[in-house]
């Protein structure tokens, strides 16, 4: 099944790889970003990579969020709350994918802010009328937008209230891997899953790569 | 290399799993709980189950930790600190592996508790002069006791503000998965593979499994 999916902060590198991720599976893509204009340079570039069949248009946030069923926030931390206030009557009733994270960067690299509530918690408090789903944050942004083929050796863990909602987003998952993701419980669990990517951070900067996340133990959940 | 290496809470399922572990790689030893008969009674179980070469035994917490050189601690989170207070003379000087998970359960089953250090930073804390590192979270206690051979499909992840003592860290993760463990980063890091355990509890729950841990993209660590 196909979706019409919007990436806010599409014109970022984790919005561009998913979005290219997902448009390459065959969903119908809409890149959002504040700037129309940057939307339309991105979806260009984009459609271009993928070639012909592509259906992936630009615009900005607002139109891309109403005109879309499925929502993928992909934006900075910086901003979440204001973002997502601004969006609040276009996301109503839809299902919303976060894989906002929100880190803390210094001299010693980047950590997980301690937080009351996750982005995804803080997303579906601002939105109580959205299904909203943690998902996507350990893809590498990178691995997404050059790795030929599907990221198979890779885990998309999917969190989320809704059971709707997170079996779409789980069943979305195989546009990155090129199997379903798996179920890591109920939304609030976005609390692990968004600062673990410091964790990956950090591991590629010790050991010069691009870390993904893999569980064990999970069978046919292809 | 082997260490003199003492199990506080070696009694528990995640303790008795990887005293197992690495007394079954050569090193010596000494589990450790409140009571000392226990301890003497878990260490013939495990000694048992390895046969005939393992140099393993149990004393009284003080006693396990005060004659060994590298201090494991698999404790509950509730107590800890106390803990960790009772034993702060013997640890002084020592490499001290964390394990611990702060965790809370309710009907909606498992997930991190909120708070502004992790276990591993509050044994730091209370014993500056110990090298502590986070380590050995998420490894499946049943996986550890049950699993034939080494557990070759997960990966240890190491954090810990010591080199040397994350290094030693690294090295003894072999006994487990049978090859290096992963640099994951300074010790605040413990604040995100603490709670991650919480997201593998679920996993296990939803999917009827043992669950692990895997990082993809870090060759040559074995």
């Amino acid at each position: 099944m196909t979706h019409k999916i919007a990436v806010i902060g599409g014109t970022g590198p984790q919005g561009r790889g998913l979005a290219y991720r997902l448009a390459m599976a065959g969903h119908t893509v809409t890149i959002g970003s504040r700037d129309a204009a940057r939307a339309a340079e991105k979806s260009a570039e984009i459609a271009a990579k993928i070639g012909g069949a592509a259906t992936i248009g630009g615009a900005e946030n607002s139109v891309a969020a109403a005109t879309s069923d499925v929502v993928l926030l992909a934006v900075p931390w910086d901003g979440h709350a204001a973002l997502v206030t601004s969006l609040a009557s276009e996301l109503r009733g839809k299902t919303v994918i976060s894989c906002v994270n929100p880190l803390g960067f210094d001299q010693d690299g980047p950590y997980g802010l301690t937080l009351q509530e996750s982005a995804a918690e803080e997303a579906q408090r601002i939105v109580p009328d959205a299904a909203v789903v943690g998902s996507f944050h350990h893809v590498a942004a990178l691995s997404l937008w050059k790795n030929e083929g599907p990221l198979s050796h890779e885990d998309i863990l999917v969190c989320g209230d809704n059971p709707q909602a997170k079996d779409l987003v789980m069943d979305l998952a195989a546009a990155v891997t090129g199997k379903r993701g798996i179920d890591a419980g109920a939304l609030r669990l976005a609390r692990q899953l968004e600062p673990l990517t410091a964790v990956l951070i950090n591991i590629n900067k010790n050991y010069k790569t691009r870390s993904g996340l893999a569980i064990t133990g999970v069978g046919g959940h292809a």
